[in-house]
């Protein structure tokens, strides 16, 4: 598989406002858009940094996956997004060396790219998304 | 301050030989190369991804900080690193503002880098690294 680039690294936190104010007003960082992806039951504001973004997300309700990672762990880093050139080829080669996946097919994710999520018992503890470049 | 660009990701491994073979082997990053860093009692490997590194960091002793995240937490996603024009400005504004700092004056990071950590408790649960950009 390809990677390209870092797509963004994903911060889970309970107050989407309070949080984009911090990462907008103290580190400076220009905020692009923000948007409610129902699939994934969050609202996400995504902040470009260099040429990745730092995306937060605040979950919707409280029986999203996010949204018990928060209850559990509290906010904090969830998960990072590597672009793949080809994501079928990509999944395609974790299955034959044996990684566990969440996702074994491409869903959709925010902005509409295709993505699919890694078990994070493959990879170390880390919760790993890929997502397709957009073609 | 004026954020420039994700500098790294940093993941904490119990084991950097099976991390790096994974990321390198696996999901084909390639390691551009691994240091021990004394100031911070561990071993670094360095795979460049897009604009940033993924950081493979593995604790040399019990007693660091890292050494305790990964005791007290398992494997996975300890810090995010933010590249900054000037690191002492970057310090004065967040002082300024009121945001806690671990390092409130710059020390010595991986390849020799000027860096500061901000308190995660001002930073919605985020440990997050400034380093300066290289001049």
């Amino acid at each position: 598989m390809s990677v390209k680039r870092i797509d963004h690294i994903a911060i889970v936190v309970s107050d989407i406002d309070e949080a984009t104010a911090f990462y907008r007003d103290v580190l400076g960082l220009p905020v692009a858009h923000t948007e409610r992806v129902d699939e994934q039951e969050v609202i996400v504001a995504c902040l470009p940094t260099g040429d990745s973004d730092i995306e937060l997300i605040q979950p919707v309700d409280e029986t999203s996956g996010v949204a018990k990672y928060l209850a559990k762990h509290g906010p904090g880093i969830h998960h990072i997004c590597l672009e793949v050139e080809d994501i079928e080829q990509s999944l395609a080669d974790l299955k034959a060396a044996g990684v566990k996946l969440i996702n074994r097919e491409p869903t959709i994710g925010a902005g509409g790219k295709r993505i699919a999520f890694l078990h994070p018992k493959s990879a170390h503890g880390v919760l790993i998304e890929l997502s397709e470049a957009a073609k």
